[in-house]
């Protein structure tokens, strides 16, 4: 091996700094829009469009552990990501993670009907949430897998966010069932794609392809909430055809 | 014919009015963005990381066009929307739009590398040009074509741009030759397009699945500028990773 290629080769240890490094840059957990709700300072409105618009990103996940599980070979690499699957659809006879984030939108005051007709999410969201399937997709097995590792960086913000949402929007409390059930299905997938990007992501190469990878979903997220922030905190101004919150809406 | 089927089917007159009102309730000469621009507000910076962004926009555009070449099973169809690829990517003498835009680009101080690299264009307006490739690559043909008509919409707005950059920003004024050659393309294009369009649109399905691709690409290019304005005019926050104007950026 040559001084260049050793300089250039991220030892296992070092790919694991460098991936979970990315977390304090780029995480949506400093998303303006993440600290004004964790401060107490959204209205009931803004928590609807964000319910209703998260929706969306919800409602895929399945979708997309179901395109990586259709790209592996390997039985026992399925064997371990098909949990994910249930953990979002449910089994059936319990909810899973889908039909827990619609019980959400419903204690912000929206009708089931109007958040899973997915009427009036903006588009930005809409293309972000796509640009996620495309990923899994269209790019590498390991970076569709790699693109997963945001769960290194969601328990604290899920701690943080159950904390802060029974705090100042009492109202939601019945609804967080989905937060609560994140706090162990994340940790535990998240450790499992992390241990399998540092095994198969060997060459210097595949390793900034992970690396990109996990920087581009983390984009994905920050750029949903951009759009929540332009069209309902500032200047707050929705899209045509998109949710305006009705009424009803009343500020916290 | 019923009575009721006589009540949905739309004829190709009011047909074309439905697409022609889609223009001024969607089309992006609304946006405060593109108002700021025509008032002469916007700083040096924040009209280069309009042409960088945009940039992205008029790269994918012979690409678009050859999806859709690629679709059409009539030569005739394909003989005249060749002329669009043609348009964009030039003769290998006459410069196309693509080029045209870098000189844009070039005239607002960026350099010619920086603009081609990608690199730092806004993720959501990455996805939301790629949402355009979707649509012309997903939906039905009549949907690709059907989308293009935003071109029955642009040739005021394109006239207003010049008149309006030239005053405020003389700058500019040798980086316009893009616009100035959309001028007479685009009309005659959306005027192909129209007739294909009404033509081919015949049952209620049909035309409603036109008016909603009219309407969908509208919202591909309002969310490119509501990502441009959340970024670079308010709040101005540009996601990680993302143009920032440099020091060499001056104010109009």
């Amino acid at each position: 091996m040559t001084p260049v290629q050793q300089r250039q080769r991220t030892a296992p240890a070092e790919l694991e700094a460098r991936l979970r490094a990315i977390g304090p840059e780029r995480y949506h957990h400093r998303h303006p829009f993440h600290q004004l709700m964790h401060e107490g300072k959204l209205t009931r409105g803004q928590l609807q469009a964000w319910a209703l618009n998260r929706y969306y990103y919800q409602s895929v996940i399945p979708i997309k552990d179901a395109i990586i599980l259709s790209r592996s070979e390997d039985a026992a690499f399925r064997r371990a990501w098909r949990k994910r699957i249930i953990d979002h659809d449910g089994d059936g006879t319990h909810p899973g993670g889908v039909e827990k984030w619609i019980a959400l939108a419903e204690a912000t005051g929206l009708g089931r009907e109007q958040v899973t007709s997915l009427r009036g999410i903006l588009p930005g969201v809409y293309y972000a949430v796509n640009a996620y399937l495309d990923l899994v997709s269209k790019h590498s097995f390991l970076e569709a897998v790699a693109s997963s590792l945001t769960e290194l960086f969601s328990r604290d913000l899920i701690a943080l966010r159950i904390d802060r949402l029974r705090q100042h929007y009492p109202w939601l409390s019945g609804g967080l069932a989905y937060f609560d059930a994140r706090l162990t299905q994340a940790p535990e997938d998240a450790q499992f794609a992390l241990s399998w990007v540092i095994e198969h992501a060997r060459t210097p190469t595949e390793q900034e392809l992970a690396l990109g990878a996990l920087r581009a979903k983390c984009d994905i997220l920050w750029a949903q909430l951009d759009a929540l922030y332009f069209a309902y905190v500032s200047p707050g101004w929705p899209p045509p055809g998109a949710f305006h919150p009705g009424a009803e809406s009343v500020s916290n």
